[in-house]
């Protein structure tokens, strides 16, 4: 990189930094001493604010990453011989090294999904043998949302997989590692596509939205919320000074910074998409609904677009690439590249 | 608690905040764009300074929490049918839920140990059964430094600790929750009594040294290493914005900041301990040697002790309390305690 | 069942007794004191007879069932982050409740497969991402000889995904709990399509072939089964009195009882496709390479034939239907039930 | 061993064969086919047997050994974070090589005891830190009957620690893999001292009182069995051809075979300590309850003793050496044991 300015880039939202609101939340929490693993007045604060936002009757559990909400989410309401239904693209499948495996025995029933996007007759397709001692047994159905590309389900879509999920004895768990995207280009309060829709378990992300490392587990109500606490010590996950993890969560929900920060994300990628749509070589693969844009273009564009700001190829058969915007993607960053894309891809299409 | 200003206790140094340095550290890591999951420049940078105070072949693993530290580091390193030595209160066995247990099916071989310190002699009391199918078999010696019970080994205990388990086949692994606390009090660098003295994996603490939560597992060689990083994911513990992990590192250890601070919160538990020691009804029950003081105490003055600062009884069948100090603990705190313990307890006693 | 002679169906081999020449063996065994835990001299004639058959530097390890033979033996070569890329029909994730992901944390990546045969471009599809952590590793490929749907690879078939799997650092696992059925299709010896053709990890079935209940785990040397021993006490199958699993081997490996029974069930099998295949309204849907014909016939026909035998419906939404032969099936039975099918299907096709 | 006729030593009960009635059962067993996995008649028939000697509202489950009658029993009334209280010497502690720790994650909470026999008071002092999320919850606390040292437990000795139990709101578990010894010692029928006495779950031994490998996981009612069916398929040990495995039950239960052959195991045990009791050099060293003996012997004896029959030197430490007898012991071999006692060690004491 370049000795300059700081740079930003189009590879992940993970390669940003935390907003500054968020850092001013640390050192307004570090004030004397307070009870740990989660005893603290912050971290009842912040409980009420997902409460506030997702619905009164609903149980937070803070813990640091998006693999341990999903991991630890899930084992707390599964038994071993029990399996979730999922896109065979899903984060908890392809992303996460098996960890649900590992820690909770979980089988996996994959679907193929276009845009890694369940409908009921997909899930259907892997709700089989029920009851049968010799087959794993379903018994969650779990969306991301948005997608792990970029989709976003309407609130129906969710509630037409709650219903379905529910008429046969499963739960709904929605991976929302990007749920404020979701949320910004629904134009909808949190609550309406989650829990108002027949969600059961909701992983809520927090870090891909300027939080320096801050994910909740929210469930539905106390009820589904009873292996909760010892999964998640057991999962390594309770933080001894989980004020810090908490007041992530205060800056991101007491005012409106998540809906802000993922607003503007979504704005540069549709910026992006706009000006890049039109160029000769890049065709755009998948909706762009959130923070993202999903395109082939030549391979031999890849390493001088690079250049340009980093990105990922996503699919090295296909020479699909991601470009990925941030709460901190400025419109120039986003010209600079698309003019770099202009410049470079048709040469080579 | 009062309205009045920000209270410090004496129940952990889990309850202190974030030291402000560490703080900044944050702020300074928090620039532009960089690499996830720890391919960052600070995570190099935290790396390069645990190479530095333990040698420079060890490989240091980044991780939030001390319980994460232990599970994963141990998990590394054993197979499902091998076991671990360890004293019947070791963190590991008593405060870590079983996460040992249901992440890795280990098996632990408890000893009973005073002030929780093992000994060769103890621990060759489990080395039992050695290549016997139907037996765990003892793989890994386990000690806290300092210990659950606030004991430091000295740098020839641990040598003896390592070179029996070497003549055995078994590995060292040292809990460094406390770490720089032992340092302070032997008044040795940090690979004097570590890596140097046999020590074959570490975990190296620093969220109770004034850290927001970043500890590190760091293991002898590349070598020992080598499960480490998938085993870390699994684990549920590679942070995607790695650098806000590292950073609070770099705070820690580029300076002195970590001895400076625990050779104060030291100070202040001898200083309670000199305070307390004379007094009637009080007995100093374990060896005050890093930032903690255990004593008995009549079991009515708890209640109004609690009342000048909150602490924990650490042993409700023999009345044992735990005073622990941190690096936020001011002489005045202390004094103003052991007045009161002055105070209550005699006309108790 | 009618009250009269003892029936025979068509449902599973699992569904017949035990040949008479194995429990005259269990007689044999079974005079006085012997040594327990698979250390008694029946055990290691049994594992004498399977290195006759299989190589000389193979090793065995008995235990009672299949699950427990592709579970344990994929288990004890796995690391918990290594995965198994399989038929997306495999009994291993289809008919053994997740076992394997619950005892090992093991992930598997099918992949759909004509008649469950995999083939080394259909493996590859799966080999990706490889030495990213986020990512399960794939190190073992897993076929089933002959396939769940009666399939038989034959020798120079084994022997490219053995290459393929070697090229690439994967080891080759073969399910060969109708192992005998398929070494009789082929008219080779038994070591011809496995060892000797490349694979490195065999379930070597026996109770569908005529046991009361023993299989092996054979590896295809002493240093693949290195973590053997403690991976099967572990997982349960360590028999205390092994001589009574090995006396079944005994029986069937020490003469020609191994491929008399199954050649048997293999005729039988042809035989009944011979005479239902020209049956209008009956279309036999995979190859009859073992002692199994899958067919579709009229939903309305199941219930008329289950009258004249039972059998299983493999494929609820297809209609295809398993009839499955067995050591002790007889060509009357064969003629009868085909003659069931004759005269039933027609008239409802 | 000579090559004269069959020997019988005092290894250990699993060293004996199989009763003729037992296999004669088996090939009664061997009529045709049967339907597989536990759904044939003769499973019923061994279900309605355990359901008469312990209760019509039990459940039992079989299994092939004692190892997983304990650790799927035990899986399946266990989430992962709570934990067994146990004797230190317990069998599912110290050899199992950790299967419970594998397969459920549990954590075991041992306890000093003599003759490893549990009481209320021994049991309480592991009962600590309920509900406290960092520390593993004890549900259950498990017993063997009789213990690993041949101490029997009183029905109100049983009755006793499950009122205890059931007062904190833990099951109790009962180790029975020499239960028909216990029966034979206390003169009572099986359920006075099991399910009748409170107990909540027991491994039903089988195969040390002469069958070839069978016995039962019995739950006190089906509430507590809801996970037994999926847990016992998870956990390898639903065997395909059951019928043979609940033959050996039937044989066993149907009359008086368990009580027979126990009594005789348990009669030749008194016989052996009754003619070593006076020997000068042999300390008995535990109750006398069962079908064994534990003595002190001088070191020196035991490989002279060996050329008599084998026998286990149970603790290196301090010599003690176990004598066990089984149901085909005769009074000539205990006799010409106890002559080789007398003989050998008083020279040595």
């Amino acid at each position: 990189m370049s000795a300059g300015a700081p740079r930003r880039h189009f590879a992940s939202d993970n390669w940003a930094g935390v907003h500054p609101e968020v850092l001013a939340a640390l050192a307004d929490a570090n004030a004397g001493h307070d009870h740990s693993y989660g005893a603290d007045a912050c971290t009842a604060r912040a409980e009420a604010l997902l409460r506030r936002h997702l619905g009164g009757d609903v149980v937070p559990y803070l813990v640091w990453n998006g693999t341990a909400a999903n991991v630890l989410g899930l084992a707390s309401v599964l038994r071993p011989w029990e399996a979730v239904i999922c896109a065979d693209l899903a984060h908890v499948q392809v992303d996460e090294c098996g960890a649900i495996g590992r820690f909770a025995g979980t089988t996996l029933l994959t679907v193929p999904a276009p845009h890694a996007k369940l409908t009921p007759a997909l899930a259907a397709t892997r709700l089989i043998r029920r009851g049968d001692v010799h087959h794993a047994q379903a018994r969650v159905v779990s969306i991301a949302q948005p997608t792990e590309y970029g989709a976003v389900y309407r609130a129906e879509e969710v509630r037409a997989l709650a219903d379905w999920a529910h008429e046969h004895g499963l739960l709904l768990h929605m991976d929302g590692a990007r749920i404020a995207n979701a949320a910004a280009t629904l134009g909808l309060p949190l609550r309406a596509f989650t829990f108002d829709a027949g969600v059961d378990l909701l992983s809520f992300g927090g870090t891909k939205n300027g939080l320096l490392g801050a994910e909740a587990i929210v469930y539905r109500d106390p009820a589904l919320a009873e292996a909760a606490a010892f999964t998640r010590k057991q999962g390594m996950h309770l933080a001894s000074k989980g004020r810090f993890v908490a007041a992530q969560f205060v800056a991101l929900l007491e005012g409106d910074l998540w809906l802000r920060s993922a607003a503007h994300a979504n704005a540069m990628a549709l910026r992006l998409a706009g000006h890049v749509r039109g160029v000769r070589g890049v065709t755009i693969t998948q909706p762009v609904e959130a923070n993202v844009v999903f395109a082939l273009v030549p391979p031999a564009a890849v390493a001088p677009l690079q250049a340009h700001g980093e990105f990922y190829v996503w699919n090295e058969r296909t020479g699909e690439v991601r470009w990925m915007t941030s709460w901190d993607t400025t419109p120039d960053d986003v010209d600079a590249f698309a003019a770099a894309v202009a410049s470079v891809v048709p040469g080579l299409a």
